[in-house]
């Protein structure tokens, strides 16, 4: 196990009604001027935006709005966002909404107390200070609630780019599982395909001794395999949503992914499709994942065909382990085109014919070195080869 | 799933040498003047205090000591550290033990600041301010070091008695594997079965639909049977020692236990023994969790089955559910005899005369209403049946 710093001091109120909390919990994290921050109408059909109001109005905290975040955030509305928060003495964000809103409030957060462009922290500068952040989640998937990360487009060329700092990880962040309820079947779908990418992008590792994080992370994708088919059977299911709420924030906290190098590959490879197509960022991810492991499969034979007895519950075949890692892998892509996620590049709405740009913004984009690292080292030629075998 | 409240503020530093960043993490967290606060000979005859010291005058951070932790910490040392903080103007604890120090620590820094007594708290009283308090931790065994709780026995009647708290929680955690290898192998098992325990008493629910913290607390207690014979065989296995380590703080900060009833009854049952005898606290729990789980397993066999086909690995006799529920306590039990552990009250030391006078303390001492609950409900009958299972 690699030495590591590990430090998640989010609180979390978790369960039935606790969005009514949201004052309370703004008051307790030194928040005296809110502005709450959200997405599109849904939020606001729902009543959960009035009732977020009505909490903060309890507690006598002043609040401003700035709504219309998109998912697959933008930097126009952070920068809009910052103008707003200096010009009203904003020093608390309040996220209502999903990871599009969160990672979008962060950049927020971090840009507003910074001098220059808050675009630096997404190529490379570490963010070491930012206005306190809460967040009210209404969609399991990104585990921005308990995360230390970001992710945002510059419209100006379509660069997809994360940011990192323990200052964005939220102070607060309350979880009801009722408030995914109202959620389409597909949202909820690409919800948990981003769930089981962070736990799968942890899994593998080319660190050894690594038995804590292995089970844990295994754990945590056994649930998305017994939860996942019953919230897609019915929505309702509280209980269910419950399940992957908790999985979804503990498989990207990374109390289970800490001591081990970790993958991350599918998520590059996924962010050009996003950017270019717009599409779900689970959807993508359900594409790109079976290409990238079948690729990365001969790397470590043993690794996928652990993940498929322990996980999928595959016969291990002793004499052909290979038999059985990608049996793993198949077992997987069966279970991702069971929950209603798109299998290849059409039903992604993706085409073969972008496939050079695909890879040209992917390796020398925004200043790439033409090779991406994760679990393998992939050029030109690999990353071609991988998007061919989404079509 | 229950509603529930989780937050785990701790900084933990973890992996090789990171005791050498003492003065860096006090420093981090405001403290100016440091109480060190450790138990016997050991961290200073390993030179380890000599490190944190020099760690501290690094920073130019002024400390006082206080040494003499004993195992089942007393409230006697506690009234001595409270009056020396007090005294030397401290604002910061610094534990360098294992549980029973990090207890006495947290009890210390609770009790500096408050007016009354500070056993209030380890009668109920809920407690809402402390000093900071930060931990060098030398076993993997109590959890203490990511926790919120605190056991002390106080000396006049020898009650053990639990205290919690937020405030209780350390500032920061500095968990180096490499300070447990010089455990006698019987202080190593005894840690390994405080591990298991804490992860049991989580399992045995009476909560329904907690698929992701079963799976959790499954994961940890997989590790501890794949980790625990590596390190019983091999003391100086660095990696097993790791992988122990990060399992006894997730087992024990309870983010695998939210939203569920826990049991407890084993901790409970397990006080009484090593209050009268001093046995080590694993020690006691190898001898109490068989009995008690025989007991418990008439109230829910299919929790019992369920532990013993996904942690064990026994076969589900799906005809006879009872005979594959019992096959995973005796597997348990031969696990923990394998590694060493007592399994009965003679080799623990205990005597089957004193009975009578262990219920009478557990249900009625300290002001006890004669039963005690957890997974099921005890009585003095059943409480002596249980006692009388590990005779």
């Amino acid at each position: 196990m690699q030495n590591f710093d590990f430090y998640s001091p989010t609180y979390f109120a978790f369960g039935k009604d606790t969005e009514n909390r949201a004052g309370e919990l703004v008051k307790r994290f030194g928040g005296s001027k809110v502005l709450i921050h959200y997405g599109g109408g849904s939020v606001v059909r729902s009543g959960l935006l009035d009732r977020v109001k009505t909490s903060l109005e309890k507690e006598g905290i002043p609040f401003v709005e700035l709504g219309g975040v998109q998912p697959n955030p933008r930097s126009g509305l952070v920068y809009e966002g910052i103008d707003l928060c200096r010009k009203e003495n904003v020093d608390f964000i309040l996220a209502v909404g999903g990871g599009s809103t969160i990672d979008s409030s962060k950049a927020i957060a971090a840009g507003t107390i910074y001098d220059g462009d808050f675009w630096d922290f997404y190529q490379g500068k570490r963010i070491e200070k930012a206005l306190p952040v809460g967040t009210i989640l209404t969609i399991a998937a990104a585990g921005s609630e308990g995360s230390a990360d970001s992710v945002i487009t510059k419209e100006d060329g379509m660069f997809k780019r994360g940011a990192s700092g323990d200052a964005i990880r939220p102070k607060f962040s309350i979880l009801n599982p009722a408030l995914t309820q109202t959620l389409p079947p597909f949202q909820t779908a690409a919800g948990i395909t981003d769930i089981m990418a962070h736990l799968y992008e942890r899994y593998l590792t080319n660190s050894e001794e690594v038995e804590v994080t292995d089970r844990l992370l295994e754990a945590l994708l056994l649930t998305m395999i017994h939860e996942g088919p019953r919230v897609i059977a019915d929505p309702n299911n509280y209980e269910a949503r419950a399940n992957i709420m908790w999985a979804g924030m503990m498989g990207h906290n990374n109390s289970c992914g800490v001591g081990r190098s970790q993958d991350w590959l599918s998520h590059m490879i996924e962010h050009e499709l996003s950017a270019l197509y717009d599409c779900a960022h689970g959807a993508g991810l359900a594409v790109t994942m079976p290409a990238v492991f079948t690729y990365e499969m001969k790397h470590n034979v043993m690794r996928f065909a652990q993940a498929a007895v322990r996980i999928w519950g595959c016969q291990m075949d002793f004499a052909h382990p290979e038999v059985t890692a990608k049996a793993g892998i198949e077992a997987f892509r069966n279970y991702l085109i069971s929950i209603g996620m798109p299998k290849n590049f059409e039903e992604l709405g993706a085409k073969e014919e972008d496939i050079p740009k695909l890879v040209q913004v992917l390796l020398y984009g925004d200043g790439g070195s033409g090779k991406i690292s994760g679990f393998v080292t992939l050029d030109e030629d690999s990353c071609t080869e991988i998007y061919k075998m989404m079509v």
